[in-house]
């Protein structure tokens, strides 16, 4: 299978390459890291990069940032972070993906737990990560050719330790399961699915 | 109470309206129809109205509109139209408006049945009721002074017959069913909840 893994030199976007990459031709890219350059919050470079990928079997998506901060203070402009990058940037790899993808194919996208159980100052990536979850429900039922669509939902990571004060009480998510996520979507049949990995 | 309700001119927005101003002081807004105006797509125009409006103990969002089509020929500007109006405006209406709410008050946004039960044609709508739900559900922890926010999430609503085609076996909903949610949320003492009208 021919994978293409957006952020994949990224905290999970490394483990996630590490695994794959054992039985499948790989293609990592960022927006400076990995095979192919591309930035997400960029039609043009998206359409750009798909133009050079060529034809692929999944994409996974591991990547998408966004604005954490207090509400009080949180303007427009700042939540228009994770508008345009963790969630824009995460459906039009797929809009514009759908048409370079090929038959029987898959999107693995990337949400999170802030979905549905927020923390203070997460109001911006709880909005987009709810935002991902619902878009791959719907976008599975619109799909074509058999192209198949999942989001992975992990709880804050245990790789991740910068992270473990803004997420009081969550217990760190051991990243064998993060990748197994990402596995089920891939090699696993299931589509429209929210892989929670809480 | 001095209720700010925009979108009172709409299908929802009139019943609504109806009710809550049996026993409350209400002020209506549309980008065209209403007491004031307001585009809640321009950051500029939500704080113009703010300024005009004067302080308030609820805002109830009835109002933003999004794309619908086929997933195969949505584009990134298509799906933009929801973002940029069901979804950051109704944010900005919250982000821009808690400076402006009385201690105490309370949002009401509103969402739909599609961020979980989708129909072809529906990824823009589902997208963004999904960010709208998982917005009230983080805001919830983050907004001071007592200030509450919830969303009313509706099925397609029985006023509503040019949507029934593409609602294939959705049972329309009572409209007194729906105005009871926006009363619940706005008259009641919960926050953080998605009021769902199924
Ligand atoms: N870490 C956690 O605990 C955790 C938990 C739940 C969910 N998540 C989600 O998982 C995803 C990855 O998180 P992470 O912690 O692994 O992030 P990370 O370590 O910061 O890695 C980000 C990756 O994305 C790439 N990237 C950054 N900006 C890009 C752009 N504009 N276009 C294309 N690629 C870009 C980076 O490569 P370049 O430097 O080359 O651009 C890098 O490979 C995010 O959506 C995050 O919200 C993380
Ligand atoms: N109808 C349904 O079956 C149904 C079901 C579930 C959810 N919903 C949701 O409920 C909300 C209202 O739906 P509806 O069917 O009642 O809509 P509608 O009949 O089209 O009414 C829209 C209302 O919003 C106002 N408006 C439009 N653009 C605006 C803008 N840019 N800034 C400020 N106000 C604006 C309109 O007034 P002006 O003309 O003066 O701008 C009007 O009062 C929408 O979010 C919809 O997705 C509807």
């Amino acid at each position: 299978m021919k994978i293409i893994i957006i952020g994949a030199s990224g905290t999970l976007g490394q483990k996630v390459t590490a695994a794959l990459k054992e039985k499948h031709e790989i293609i990592t890219a960022g927006s400076k890291s990995g095979d192919l350059q591309v930035d997400i919050t960029s039609t043009e470079s998206i359409l750009a990069f798909y133009k050079k990928a060529g034809g692929f079997d999944a994409l996974v998506s591991v990547t998408g940032s966004g604005h954490f901060g207090p509400l009080s203070t949180m303007t427009p402009t700042d939540f228009k972070k994770g508008i345009d990058s963790k969630l824009m940037g995460q459906v039009n790899l797929v809009l514009i993906g759908q048409h370079y993808i090929n038959p029987k194919g898959s999107f693995t996208l990337t949400s999170g737990i802030l979905s549905s159980d927020p923390v203070l100052y997460g109001a911006n990536l709880s909005t987009v990560n709810g935002a991902i979850n619902s878009f791959v429900i719907a976008a599975a039922i619109g799909l074509e050719n058999g192209v198949r669509i999942n989001a992975v939902s992990p709880g804050v990571v245990e790789d991740s330790p910068e992270y473990f004060d803004a997420f009081p009480g969550h217990i760190p998510v051991a990243m064998a399961r993060v990748v197994a996520g990402y596995e089920r979507s891939v090699l696993g049949s299931g589509t429209g699915q929210v892989i929670e990995i809480f």
